[in-house]
Parts: structure tokens; sequence; C-alpha cells
């Protein structure tokens, strides 16, 4: 991005964790695409858990300081104390995810926080992690219609036109959220037939249609297979056409995919079947 | 969790976002298992947009608020001013996730932010975006070794035997990170040879092995095929001990997955080949 006044360039960005910093990365990630014509370099230290490991991490900020001639920002998430007071005295921008919020809520509740570090990602033994291990091998094995067998345990089932979102969209279910999610191409013999794939039939409360723009399918189809009928845009037009009136006729809930990317999608999915809530 | 001092129960927690709100979701989770014995439900509003959007928000929060008895815990993350505001007037502790950090940033930076909406789970014809998207479909495609195909262009090539954890692991990259991961199994034929299968050997800087303690290999396995000869202990000593020999006879670099979550995992493997820059 030339062209733009800002001057503080080449500025160091790290994420300091005592886990493995995916949720400081993406919040850090949130935070600073907010900011337009910075050119920033972000690294993430995960498995700070150690004070000899806090000592070189300060290092590691201290140079990049005196190499950008500006302070780095440190967004971290570290539990024990001891080692977040050594990465404290880094020179840097501090932005100490856990303490900003940790000690309100614990004003809030009337309660201590445990201070258990890493507990995020680090659920072997835990239900939910079973859980999502199992809905990942659950959506692989239903991919692409690959078998009708356990339908019944599915949490959703999507449908939708061979390159529609359909195998991203369920990988990411299972993977953030454990959601068993099967997915299933509609193609031009359920067209002909005018009717979903018999084995869904029983499933109707499970469905949920993907649909797409014709030419930003006929794009996706050219990447795969060039030229190929498949990929044309009457072929796409028909598709979509076909597999729209389908989900009207069966009263599918659908959305369209175009614009969105898989995370939009997956939200959309699970608002409409109200799976937004967790407890704790 | 009963037998707990903790009197206020049921508190609502509401993760209210202009976008999927998967980034405040995940944050929020980091934040809330450090506390323990409170029963907390929580529900992820999306793509509040528009002012009537957060009006019916406000609504929500107030009537949790009533029926509770306390007032719920609102982690936010609206770029929009006008929006945010309203949302602000909820009965409710507010934690705002963008103004605490986006602030201090702007007079760090001394630029304002832009406020665009969104950006993180929107980025549809982002390159970014496209790669994730085309990691996914090379780490279906080269999944339990499928094919040879293209491991050229592969950013790692993970190993190890049957369910030591490789499919969700290179999934993940994927999905996540935007990493092309292939992943191979090593069978009985490859230790009686006692050396990597041949198309690996060209790629031997991007290997990097899974192993995992025999008496939790053997547990997995046996959820799948009970009683098997596959699934007995004594078997699964067998191969992991011949893959640990291969992998330190190939000089493969490894972990040991055992306890590791799949974001333990990959956050070492990225770790390890140096995959944890970014640049904006």
């Amino acid at each position: 991005m030339p062209n733009r006044p800002y001057t503080q360039r080449d500025r160091s960005v790290f994420i300091v964790s005592d886990g493995t910093g995916i949720t400081a990365e993406n919040f850090a990630y949130a935070v600073l695409t907010q900011f337009e014509g910075l050119r920033l370099f972000q690294e993430r230290i995960p498995f700070v858990d150690t004070e000899d490991k806090a000592r070189e991490t300060v290092l590691r900020i201290n140079d990049a300081a005196a190499r950008d001639g500006h302070r780095p920002i440190v967004f971290s998430t570290l539990v024990n104390q001891e080692i977040n007071k050594i990465i404290q005295e880094a020179t840097a921008m501090h932005l100490d995810l856990f303490q900003q919020f940790v000690e309100p809520l614990e004003t809030e509740f009337g309660v201590k926080s445990t201070h258990t570090m890493g507990r995020t990602h680090h659920v072997v033994n835990d239900e939910a992690y079973k859980n999502r291990i199992e809905a990942i091998n659950f959506s692989l094995a239903h991919d692409d219609g690959q078998t009708h067998k356990d339908l019944a345990i599915a949490d959703v089932i999507l449908v939708g036109v061979s390159r529609s979102g359909k195998t991203p969209t369920s990988l990411y279910l299972a993977m953030q959220h454990g959601i068993k999610a099967a997915n299933y191409p509609l193609i031009p013999e359920d067209f002909e037939r005018g009717s979903l794939p018999t084995a869904l039939k029983l499933y109707r409360e499970k469905l949920f249609g993907l649909s797409i723009m014709p030419e930003r399918l006929s794009e996706i189809r050219n990447e795969r297979r060039p030229n190929s009928k498949y990929a044309s845009l009457e072929n796409c037009r028909y598709e979509v056409a076909e597999a729209e009136r389908l989900m009207r006729k069966e009263a599918i809930r659908s959305c369209n995919t175009t614009t969105k990317s898989i995370e939009e999608i997956a939200t959309t999915i699970i608002t409409e079947f109200g799976l937004n809530t967790k407890a704790y």
C-alpha cells in the first residue's frame, strides 16, 4: 500500500502466550485490520511457560524495538503472574488480553480466577474436544454424499450443487464447533427427477441449502476444469436454477454463499439451527 | 459442578458482533474458562449490523438480566459507533473488545482506524482467503497418502501410524492457517523395508512425524475396531516403536501427540517450520 501518509513503518507485533496463542492471534488480526497502510510484521510466540522462555522472548522483543526504531506491539495471554511480569519488562506497547478482562470479571463474579494455563486449546480429555474429533471424522466420512450411513446422528446436512461451498463449510462446522455436518451434492439426476435424493427425505429438518451466483460458480469451476461443459456459464445457470427450485419446493432453508466466507456461512447455519448457545 | 461456594448462578453471557463473532466467542471462552464453578449460559449474536438488530439485541440482554437476577456479561466487537452506543445501553457488564484496544492503538500508530466492519471473516476476494480454500482442497486430496501428485507444492507432509492425529491436524493447518498439509500413514510395509515410502524421499525437509503413546493409540483404535489385532496394545507398541525408529533414522522432526490438542500440534509444527509469522 504505497501513497499512504503514514510514516511509522515496519512495526513489529508479537503474540505471546503460554498456550498456542491462536485466540490472541485471531484477536490481534481483527484489531489490526482496522488500520490501513501500516506495514506490520507479526510473530506468534507460543508455549511461553517458563521464566527462561519469557526472558528469551523479552530479548526478541527488545531486538525488534532496536531494529524498527519503534516499540513493538505485544498482545499477551499469560496466566502465570511471574512470567507475565517478565514479559511486561520488554520495550513495547503491552496489550494484556487476560488481565484487562479477568480482573474486572473476578470482581463481577465475586470469585478468583484459577489462573490455569492454556485451558482453551488443551482439553484432550474433555468431552467437548472428543466431540470435535468425532465431528471431524463424521464430516469427512459424509463428505460429498459418500455414505447414507448414520445420517440419523448428523446435526446438519448441507445440500447444493458441486462447488457451492459444502465441503469447507462442513469441515469448519466440525472443526470449530463440534457439529456433525454431512453434505450431499445436488446433481442433474435429482433435477430430472425433481425431488431430493431418497436417503435425505427422512431428514428434511436437518437440511440446509447452499446456493451461489452462476457467474461466480462458473469462475470457481473453470479453475478446476477450464472450458468444460461442467464449468460453462450456461450449465451453471441451469444447475443453480434447478437447485434453487428444488430447495423452494422442498421448503429447505438456504443461503447464498457468493460473497460469504466459510465462517459467515457456518455462522448463518448455526444461528438458523439455534446452535449458537453453549453452556459451561 | 456442585459443592462450589459460588452463589451467583445462571449468569448469561452474550457475544455481540457485527461480523460472525467467532473471534470474540473464542476469546470469551478463553477468559471464562479461567473461572470454575460458574453455571454460565452463553449465546453468540452475530451480524448485528443495523440499529434495529441492535435494539432487538438489547431487549434480549435485558430479558436475560431480569430472568437471571444478575446482569449479563456482554463481550462485543462492534465497529459502528451508533450500533455500539445502542448496545451499551443494555443492562449488562460490557466488555468492549474493540474500543479497549483500538483507541490506544490509534494513539500509538498516530492514525485513525477505518472502522470497517467484520473484516476478519469477510475476505472472500482476498488472496489469503483463496489460499485457505486451496489449502483445504489440497489437504483433503492428500489425506492418508491418497496421491503423490503435487507433493512439491505441499508446505508440510505429516507422517505417522494410523490414528496418530494426522488428518485433523492437516485439516486444521489448512483451514486456520492456509497451510497445504499432506499426510502419509506409516504402515507395516514401511517398517519391514526399514525406509520411507519412495514418494516422500524427495521431500525430506517437509516431513514432520506425529508419534503417540501406544496405550493411548490402542484406546483410540479400540473405539473404531474393538478387539482387533489392529487395536491391540501389542500391535500398537510394535507400530509406534518402528515408526519412531524410522523417524530417528531418517532424521525427521517429530512430536508426541498423546496429550496435545489439534491446535497444540499445529502450533508446534508451525513454530518448527518457522511459519508463525505474518505480514500485513
